[in-house]
């Protein structure tokens, strides 16, 4: 990672990393953590979060306020990465996902599924 | 970027910059591109997708499918990009802040916050 | 009910009975009806668009709209009552249980709840 | 109310009179008073629940837990409650929504909505 690219990839692997040794299986202690927490609760306790978190981004993005829209958007990204990381599964595999729908149709792949 | 690490922020980056490119005042075409359609729209047309995307995340999650809860996240995460575009945010304040989040507490910070 | 009364619980109760008949255990045909084309799609397909509402009715409310602030609620608890016909209950028991709530506590018995 | 409709409309007109008693200009007590504190609080706080309360009913669905999907549409259609409490709205007028477009299409017009 060059000096001029300071966050990125590395931070949703660095949060990734962490939100990893808070599961219960890796000594997360859910008194001390609030992500061990989340997860010790399952599934409900983290997933209505996001509900709840992507509400406010709405709100905040709403009030065109710009410092709780990206605020809002780091809460309800984090929260998918706690649910990623109770699933086994990493944020990488999400951005490879963005990656290949770049590739494949210049972001235009989603105007080409069929309308509801 | 090392060949070992072929996505990352550079995905982020990437994808905020095409969609960018899609907003009216960049000369995106609605009648060709889906998030020209949905920036030329207004707050409430990529606003509501969030909204949609979450509840999917929600129930993919349920259902315990890792595909589609990667691709689910990806579908949120990138109507979130819409969003920031939108507001002239970039998807590296985003980091930056989950950065800062993880850098003060060791992703504890939340545990500290008054219940509701 | 009195006429001074012609809506009330009979909507909702007449709402459920014809949206119990275009269930497709019940003759409802997917291609004559979008709540029959909707409950043969299966829970996701609701369930989704109460996420959706719910957000539709919160950006409403933050423009402060009220015929638009009414038409969301009207269209959320729609798609509550398709999902309630899906797991065939009925609107009266949600009444009765909000009828409970107040008997017990004159609505503050969330009040009571533990913070999270 | 006779004998035979116990709830119904009367139970959403008189849970809609006991949250307008909790508003801050009718003399409601943030201290003692769930619902004054939210209505004090102000839109975000009970929008942010209708948020919440639509991603739990969606995750009581999905595990198909009749008690669980009553108890959280009534939480739901409670905080839709407040919020009309807020704006000065009445449930009668969402009612009368939902009849008029019963009365309008048995229930038919939204599949005359044209596709997104």
């Amino acid at each position: 990672m060059s000096e001029t690219t300071p966050y990125g990839q590395d931070v949703l692997a660095r949060v990734a990393d962490t939100l990893h040794s808070r599961r219960p299986d890796q000594g997360g202690d859910p008194q001390a953590s609030y992500v061990a927490k989340l997860l010790a609760k399952g599934p409900d306790a983290f997933l209505k979060k996001i509900g709840e978190e992507a509400t406010e981004l709405v709100m905040a993005a709403k009030d065109g306020q710009p410092d709780r829209i990206v605020s809002e958007t780091a809460d309800l990204w984090f929260h998918c990465l706690v649910a990623l990381t109770h699933y086994n599964l990493r944020p990488e595999a999400v951005l490879a996902e963005l990656a290949r729908r770049e590739g494949l149709s210049g972001l235009e792949e989603k105007a080409r599924r069929p309308a509801e």
